[in-house]
């Protein structure tokens, strides 16, 4: 199960990367391969949860084993919609490729880096039961936050000098978002890895 | 369990309500409520998931028993996350307190509504094991959706014809795919909810 766990956090990476390529590039085919290509992502969702749900049933796990496999169960929704997100990337991409190019895309790219090294060693944290990997993921979540800061800056700038960039300056504030998000779900696996190793719920404690 | 986790939905619903309700009245001291107030809701979501390993543990569950606690494990998570939209929301609605208002707010109201009378026809669906109601929640983001369009229309065309409402229009072009995403949450109750009642995975099967 962890094997096909990672398998879907590939999957859902990969996706991610080749909408943010499909952007830079401004090449609407391998948007359209992001836009089309979601089946199997959705099929190992599936696939992972009712294999959850089988070892839930049949096995009747007791303590460790039991955390890991409802922590599978929540992890594997991450994934599902950072699958999503891919999607809502690739369509805001189209959009955006029917303007001239705003600007230089530079700190989109760095979010997509960050937000695919996060679900990464969130991932691998899971799988080694990690957690002092896993505490830092969820410190990186700021640096995310402080780009999609900056890249809202830049691009309100770009839309109170010149009317034209407002309508594509719209998404790639939505993408930017989106990138965020990839970031609050690798988050999310981080602290399920987190409770899973140390019975001990961080969620809910940042603030205190 | 059923009954603590109506509780949350019942929470995180009223803190929608409060939030949108602070930005139509233009009421700073509202959205502060909501932005200081997400305790109970955080303090019932670690209570629901911590019920739920004790009965998978004590219980050692069979069958629908098992399905409704995993179920009640995700439901659980969509609900904390609404409660955190209702925060984003409060946050977007403070700093659009510090422009004039762009327009009178209709469809934002109306937005909050459906997506509040979504969440509460997927969690009683849930409590009653009702897939006719959940499916009925599943038709509904259709209308948020087209909801969610026309609020972009209408803030595009203030943004072109007076560059004043930039700024605030961003803000409410974020609340509005806030509004969209508690709708997304009541849709991923409601497809846990058909599951769980027929043993049948609706979920990526929409578009077949």
């Amino acid at each position: 199960m962890k094997h096909r766990l990672l398998e879907m956090g590939g999957l859902a990476e990969q996706r991610l990367m080749l909408a943010v390529a499909g952007l830079v590039e401004r090449s609407a085919s391998r948007l359209d391969d992001v836009l089309t290509g979601d089946g199997p992502v959705n099929e190992l969702h599936l696939e992972v949860d009712d294999r959850c749900f089988k070892l839930l049933a049949l096995r009747q796990p007791m303590a460790i084993d039991l955390r890991a496999i409802v922590a599978a169960v929540k992890i594997n929704g991450e994934l599902e919609r950072v699958g999503d997100l891919a999607v809502n990337i690739a369509e805001a991409g189209m959009r955006y490729l029917r303007h001239l190019p705003v600007k230089d895309l530079i700190d989109i790219p760095r979010m997509v880096n960050i937000a695919q090294a996060m679900l990464r060693d969130a991932l691998d944290a899971y799988v080694r039961s990690d957690v002092t990997l896993a505490k830092t993921v969820c410190d990186r979540d700021d640096e995310l936050d402080e780009l999609k800061s900056q890249v809202f800056r830049e691009l309100l700038d770009c839309m109170l000098a010149e009317r034209g960039t407002i309508e594509p300056s719209l998404d790639l504030l939505l993408i930017s978002r989106h990138l965020e998000r990839v970031g609050d779900h690798a988050t999310n696996i981080a602290e399920d890895v987190i409770f899973l190793v140390s019975a001990k719920d961080i969620r809910h404690h940042a603030a205190e």
